[in-house]
Formats: structure tokens, sequence, C-alpha cells
């Protein structure tokens, strides 16, 4: 590949070349390693801040809101005086901006006790405009608040290492995955790919191979699901020692997606593994026992337990 | 398969070795056999729950929350004391508590009459808290229910029994399955998958193969669907008694998902079959008969009539 | 297959026989011609109709609703008589009545003016739950209008009649199907499937075939998508005459979906063609014209227009 | 192809004949270049346009919507007169007027004071149902003020220009793709089709070929992805040169999908590259780069970056 637009560093999306060795792709809870620079759009993500925050941050910002809006429209009427207002007494300065702040929250909730109300027109189309602001305002907190509540929380729980083992004749790599929720997932499907990164010259040269798996499709995961890549000759670990990945920086992402039937939407997870993560001679404990009653009794947290063999 | 990280109990997804015989894996009803332990997350659930307890249940506890969450209010304004409210008259004890308690809740609905109101700066922020609180609680009551509501009701019914039997030259197993709603269900996607279990020294071997269905997708099911596995020589069921079955504990699991027209949503169900519940040499009646007028009469509870025929 | 069970009238999902010759299946407005007897669940239907009936009557329902319950609410109120509130005066009777009867409506409204207002506990705990239901039901009544409003109004166009006709140097059936909406549709798929009815002994045997599509799928539909099925010697339709799909009751079903890129959706549609709506030698005419300024004209309801060659 | 009916303009769907030359099919913003005429269906598009007029249009419909609303009912109260309400004094003309529109302002909001407020029965119907229709509105509004504000933002970017250039051995057609948000879109595929147009006597034959992707699928996009068509003998671009493309009136559409996880729904795009925008003997230039400490920086707004080689 001597071709010179390629050495100054061309972009296929199959392969890369680039200046530095990198971090590694996917981190383990499944964000991506990169920094996003030069945004053209800046307003996204707003809405996906807010269904995201912390409950307590998100309710705090609510009333926060409520009550900074509140305090725009008490100005306003504070402005038109108290002449403006019944029930108002003869209250002046701070007496009538309680008055007018309390009055005001009142109409954007749309309580309106009443007990002080609008008489001038300019009070009363004040307070109309506020009580629209209200409904339209507390629409979106609304939303988001049920938009909150009602997200999918299923979660998939990927084991900490991943393994390379004996699997019937030959070696495989594995993964387990298992689900955190009590949610039943169907249609799962999962793809695992390994990125090598070989050192060329100047540049260091990134290669992404899909692993083939025994078993890419389940119908329904209430167990755990193992995901078993056999190491045969045309796979790209074949024969590689734990120091050939080591050396070549190697990581194997998973991938995988199902479908929650409690919420019905597809749902999906990623990780990756990195050599310090990918455990040789080993193999998965089995996180369920039955009793002798017949029961399967499941351990979603015991997933990640292993057995390290001898090497043979 | 002598290999010794196997025989110690090993997990790989495609077979696994248990130490005791199991109850079934999948519920007639669709529920997994499976007791979950050490969850890791217990949050879960609640949206779940909520969405699918009785109505009754539901209503009960939306109404007794905002008797609840206003009873934490009226303290608030008990503890202010007659003066801080206009319209309570000379009241005082329990009367003036009844006061505050309606006050509350008609500011928790936003009804607000103002026939008890808030005079004083405490009592109105407390009942700007409480309004908000009634609006935002709101949402997630109001949510919950229409979620209830609108949530789909499609549901597939199963035939009680599987049955082996007579499918043109060969020997079939088959299943049936009908929608038992008035929705129309279309793209359905059918898949089988037996479980054997072996006996071998300690432990019991449970193998999963994939039945082969002479038609696994349909675009739409207005009558029944039956799903016919024909017993080939390639067939796991291949030349199998039915004492055979019962001795391997096979289960035939069952599973379906279709897309609901009405409610835009994927649905899905399952079930099995075990030794008890697959009727040899039988054939299931047709469900439905025609008129003279042409017409296609439907009975979908009768899906599960079979009619059984001497052993030849 | 002269074998007994199936004489009887077996079912297997593939083919079927019957004792009457039927109707269609699919009546051209896509909905299926079966009559649905002995439903084991009745409350289905109920969501499915409000958001289907004519907004005229649904608007009325929600009115005649209102209006009802605060009758019964209204009736409490009457039974507790005037003294259990303020602002009736001395009213007694109907004047009385009206007076709760609109109190009832500011209530479940969360309006609340105050005017009348209730002084007792039980008026005041009764106009709570009154308050509390109305917020309740209006959730369902507002989600189901938004839900009318909101939902997919995507429309498959199909042409009145189905063509058999030239094909290149074949003959091939064909139909035509357009976006009878502005809506962008993406990834759209369709299937066409053949009902022959063949008359033997005393019953009839219906059968199915899959007509082969030269195009299952497109990516986008700006225009119209004329689905052609190239009659080969593989063909169902192969070397069949008029007079031969006549007899042989022929019904030609279709069925289309496609993602709805405004509402995020799947989209579906389906009808059939009879014989007397299957034209032989005949070709579509395009629906569309290109001017001199290189625009493309589309006329969306000249889709089934025809034209009809000479035998040859 | 020489058949008659052809000739006078067949549709087939697969390829077609046209009268002039068009212009492109589908716009750089994804839109398509089609005039629509003699719809059937006109009210569709009102819920759409909603959806996405500008946010200040949207509002201020929405305001004036309200504002309008409020003024029919309040001709109804002016007509009942100044009697049937209670607080408005001995107010005339234009006073009561604008009493009443300001009580009206304060019952379809639910706010209801009850400052003013009505004391005849027909006074009270009519602001019965005025607050009836303003909470059914209120739906319509509010939840498309929060569809608005959580409709999936994601966005894809493509690159300017097209290129023709080298990738390993042969000459590759190149299209790059990045996703403008930080969303996480999983399951990407993409389908490139190309349409040229052959001028055959009085008419020009539009035909479509698919490019075949060196990568049509991938899980996820955390960088760009490149889209290549390798130019074998087999692709419908083999030894064409730019001029060619020019007089074929060569368009490719490019159509990309995947699953914005944040919003839980699949999201499409497309555009289309014309001969001016295809540059030949070009590369991409990487859009990001690594730096020291093994970071990897992304910008999205540097996708269009390419680089022209010198003819060889």
């Amino acid at each position: 590949m001597s071709h010179r637009g390629f050495e100054k560093g061309s972009d296929t999306g199959l392969f890369t070349e680039v200046s530095h060795r990198t971090k590694r792709n996917i981190n383990p809870d499944g964000s991506f390693n990169i920094v996003r620079k030069g945004e053209i759009f800046s307003e996204d993500g707003i809405f996906h801040q807010l269904v995201n925050m912390p409950i307590f941050s998100f309710l705090s910002l609510i009333f926060g809101f409520y009550f900074g809006i509140n305090l725009l429209f008490s100005f306003g009427y504070y402005l038109l005086g108290p002449s403006a207002f019944q029930g108002v007494g003869n209250h002046q300065g701070w007496d009538f901006f309680w008055d007018v702040y309390f009055f005001g929250l009142q109409t954007i909730t749309t309580v309106g006790y009443g007990s002080v109300a609008p008489t001038d027109h300019w009070a009363s189309a004040l307070a109309g405009i506020e009580a629209l602001s209200g409904i339209l305002t507390f629409a979106l907190a609304t939303g988001l608040l049920y938009g909150r509540f009602s997200k999918p929380r299923a979660k998939f729980l990927f084991s900490e290492k991943a393994i390379i083992g004996k699997y019937q004749q030959n070696d495989a790599f594995m993964v387990k995955i298992a689900n955190g929720r009590k949610n039943v997932l169907t249609d799962l499907e999962a793809s695992v790919i390994i990125k090598f990164s070989t050192k060329e010259k100047k540049y260091y040269r990134q290669q992404f191979h899909v692993l083939k798996l025994e078993l890419q499709k389940i119908n329904f995961m209430p167990l755990n699901w193992t995901l078993v890549h056999v190491i045969t000759e045309q796979s790209p670990l074949y024969q590689k020692t734990k120091e050939d990945l080591a050396q070549m920086d190697a990581e194997i992402m998973v991938y995988i997606k199902g479908f929650d039937d409690s919420y019905h939407q597809m749902i999906q997870a990623k990780t990756s593994y990195v050599c310090g993560e990918i455990v040789h001679h080993a193999s998965f404990v089995p996180s369920y026992r039955t009793d002798e009653d017949g029961n399967v009794i499941f351990y979603p947290d015991r997933i990640s337990e292993i057995e390290i063999h001898d090497e043979e």
C-alpha cells in the first residue's frame, strides 16, 4: 500500500492511520473515548440532559424555573401598582410586592384563589399571559418528568473480564452477558469487533475485524448468554498470544441489542475489553444453580466469576 | 466431551450442565421459571408494577397518595395558625384543621375556590409549593393512567396442547396460534426451540435445538396459524417416542412476535410444551367454518380442539 | 393426498379444505372478510374505537361524559343541602340544584371561581373527589384527543385494478402503489400472495403461493411503485388464462409496509384483487409527467389509469 | 426493447421513460424534487406543519388561538349582559366587555379567580363549556409543544462532495457521513443508488442501479463513516469518465438510517450527488486527529475536506 495519497493519512472507514497510539475506543461503561470539537449544532442535548440529570437537580430546576418566571411577571404587576388589584388593601412596597408575587404563583399554577385579583385591564391581560405561559411550560416540565419516569430502565450486564479458554475442541474468546433487570428481553442480537493497531513507519494503522459468533441471535435471555467466538484458523485471534494482543493494542468491542417487552422499545449497550481485561486459560463459572426442587436460581451479579486453569 | 474444564460445570450458552433435574423453563403462561437472587438493581419495576396492577388498586393508590400528601401540607398550614388565612373565621383545633385540609385539597388540584385563602407569606409560599407538587405528581398519575389505557392489549392464543401427527407424507410437530383480539397483526414470525436434558454421571446436560418450521414468517394472521415442524431425519425429534421425550425431559418452547397495527408496536408472546402437553397421533380440528353465503366464521376459542387417531 | 386425517378437514396453516366456496379474504379497503365468534376477550377495542370514531362523536362523548359525571356529583351536593355551601343565598329546589351543578362543573374543570364554595366537610370532601376525578379522566380524554390528532395519517394508494401485461420479454402481473400523503416513506417492502381454490370431492381446497417480485424492497417512494411479478415457468400464474383464474377463485393479496419518517412509526396496508379486478393485456399509464423546466409533476390520483392493448 | 407498449411510456418501477431531461431527483438537503398535484387528501400535514414550524410562529399561533377563542366566548357573555355576572359592578359597554373578556381568559385557563363570576345559568353553562374547551384544546397545544421539544434531533452530515479516488488497488466512489449531534447512533445502514438518463429517440430513459458498498451496515458511528463503492467491472461506474457521467445526467442518491439511542427511534436521511458534486482523483482528508495523550479529537464540521491528486 505505497500509494501516496494513503501515506498522508487517508480515511476509508475500514481502516485508519493515525499519528499516535490512542486510548481505548470504548470505555467499560459503554461511552466513546472521543472528543468532539467545532460542533456546528449546539442546541442539541438540552432535552437529553433534562431527561438524564439527577432527579433532585431536575426538580430544583423546575421549582427554580417557576419561582423565577413568576418573579418576572411580579415586576410587571408591581409596576402597575396597588390600584390595579383588589384584595391588596392599602399595601405598599414589599408588602404589595409579596401580594403580587403570590398572586402570580396562584396564576401560573392556575390555582387562582381570587383573594387577590386583577381589576385593571393591563393587570388582567398580564395575568392571562402568565396563566397561558404556565400551562405551556408545565407541558414541558410534566412531559419531561413522565418521560424520565417511564423511560426504559433495562440494563445489560457484561462480565468484567472476557476470557480466552477451551470451548469443545478449540480455544474460544468468550464474554458473558446478562439482563440486570427483571424486564423480559427478547430478540437479542450481539456482535463483536476487534481493533488492532500496528505501527507502520510514522503512523499507527488501526484495523477492524468482525469476530464471528457461534450464535449471533437468541430469542430471549432468562439467564445469562455467553458470546462464543471460536478461534479457528480464519479468526484474527488465531495463534495470538497475550503478548501479541498487548503489542497490537487489541481492543475487543461488544455490542448487544434487544427488545424490551415492558416498554416496547429497542435497547442496546456496548462495552469493550482491552488486553488487561482478557483472561487467558480461563472459563466462566456458572452463575446459576439448581436446587433439589428443580428450581433454577440465577445470580446476575455473579456473571463475572471466572476460574483460571493451569496452562497445558 | 470429557474435557475437564467442562465437567466442573462450564457455561457456554449453547448447552449447560446442572446438578438437578429442573422444572420446565417456561410456564404455560409465558413466564420464566427462574428465581433471580442478589439483584444489584432494586429500583426497577416500579413503573412496570404501576402499569400492570389492577385498576382498582391503582386508583386507590392515586387517591390515597393525594389525600396523604395533602395531609403533610395541612400540618404545615395548621402550624401557621388561623391568622395566616382568610375565610377561616375564628375556627380553632379540628375545625381549623379541616379548613386547611380542604384548602390544601383545593390547592393541590388547582381548583382554588378562594373561600379560604392564605394571607400570610409563609402560607402563600407553602400553597405555591403544594400547587406545583400537585401539577408535577399529577403528570405521573395521569401519564400512568393513560399509559395503562393505551397499552397494547394484543394477546396471542396458543393451543393448550401441541401435537405430533401426520403432515403430508411425514410426521410433524404442530402448534396452533391465533390472535385473541380483533387488532390486525402483521409481520408475524415464530421460532420453536426444544430443550433436552440428559443425565451424565453427576450432571444433567441440557441441550437446545432449533426446530425448523415449514413457514417461519407470515404477513398477517386473520385466522389461526399452525406452526409445522416436519420431522425429517435432521430433526431432533426423529424417531423419538413419547417415552423418549419423557425420559429426556423434553420441553418445546414457542416464541412468536408480530406488529400490532392499532398501537404501532411490536408485541411478542412465548409458551412451552412439556411431555404431558404433546399429544401423539393427533390432528387439529379446524377452528373456523364456511357457510353457504361464503362467509368464513372463526372461533378463536376453539384452537385447542384436537382429534386423536388410532395408532397405525 | 388421500390420507384420511386430511380428508376430514385438516388445518395445517399451509392450505385448508373448506366446505363452501368463500368470499374474498381481503376486501378492497384492506379489511378481512372474516366473522369472529365466541370471543373470549370482550374488553378490547374500546381504546381503538375511541381513537377511530368520528371527531364529532368523540367530542360529543367527552362533553356528554363530563356533563353526566358532574350530574352525579351534583346529586351528592344537592343532598347535603344549601347549608353546606356559601354563595347560594337562600336558594331552594331547582335554583339550588343549578347552583351546585355549575359549582360542580367549576370543580371538575378545576376552574373554581369560589362564588359558590363548600363550607361543610362532606361537601368539601366530595368536591375534592370530584376535582381528582376530573384531573384523572381528563388525562384519558386529552390523551385520546392528542392521540387522534398525532396518529400517523400515512395512507397507501393501490391501483383500482391489477394488470397482467408485457414486461420486457415476458408477461407480468403488476400492481401500482403510491403514497397518498406528502409524508416521506422509507424502507418500503411489499409482498404478494395468491390464493387458489380448487373443488375436490366435497371440499374446496385453498392453496396459497407467494408471487416473487422483481423488486421486493425500495428505499423510498417519491413517485409510485409498480410491483412486478414476472410470470415465468415457476410462477403459479404461468399459462393461466382469465377463465382459469375465475374458475379457481383466484385472489391476489398485496401487503405493503414502510416507515413514516414524520411520525417515526411503521405503517402498513393491504388489499386484494379478485378476477374481475385483474385486467389482461394492459399496461399502466405513467402517473407523472415532466415539463420543459425539468420538473417532475406527479398525480397520485391517476395511478389507476391503464391502457388496454389488442390481444396478440 | 422495441415493444410498442413501452415506447408510449410504460411505467414499470424499474426504469422509466420521460419526455424531458429532468432536474435532480433529490436535492442536497434531502427533499424530493417532485411536484404533487391533484391531491385527493388535503387535510394531512397540519400536525406535521405544527410540529415543524418555527417556535416563535408556533407560540404566536397558540397565544393568538386562545385570545381569539376567548373573544368568541366573550361575545356570548356580553350578550347575556351585566346582570348575569357578579363582580362587574355597574359596568356597561367596553368596561363590561373587558370584564367578561378577562373573566373568559381566567375560565379557559382554569385559573378562575372568581372576582368576576357567573350568576346566571346560561353564563355558568357557557363558562363550563369554555373551561372544557380550554382543557381539550390545551391538550393539543401542550402535546404539540412537548412533541416539538422531545422529537429526535439527530442529524446526519454528508460530505458536500462525493469523490472518485484510489481505494487500495482500485478506484472507488466514496461519500463521507458523520453524526451532527452527540446522540449515540447505532445499527447504521446505508444504501447508494445511481440514476442514469439516456436519450432514446424522443424519450429520456432513466435507469436505476444499486452501487454495492464495501460495508453496508455498521454497529455504531462514533467518528465518521466513509461509504466505499469499489468500481469493479460489475459497477455501473466502470470506466465512466467525468464527461460520461455528465452526459448521462448521473445522480447518485445516498440513503442512511440508524437507531437513535437517546430517543429510541429510527432516524434516516438522504441526499444526492450530481456530476458537479463528484470530484475525481481525490481523497478525503481525515476529520479527526490523535494527540500525544492518545485522545481522538473529532471535527464533524470538517468531513467535507478533500485533497485532489494529480491525474496519473
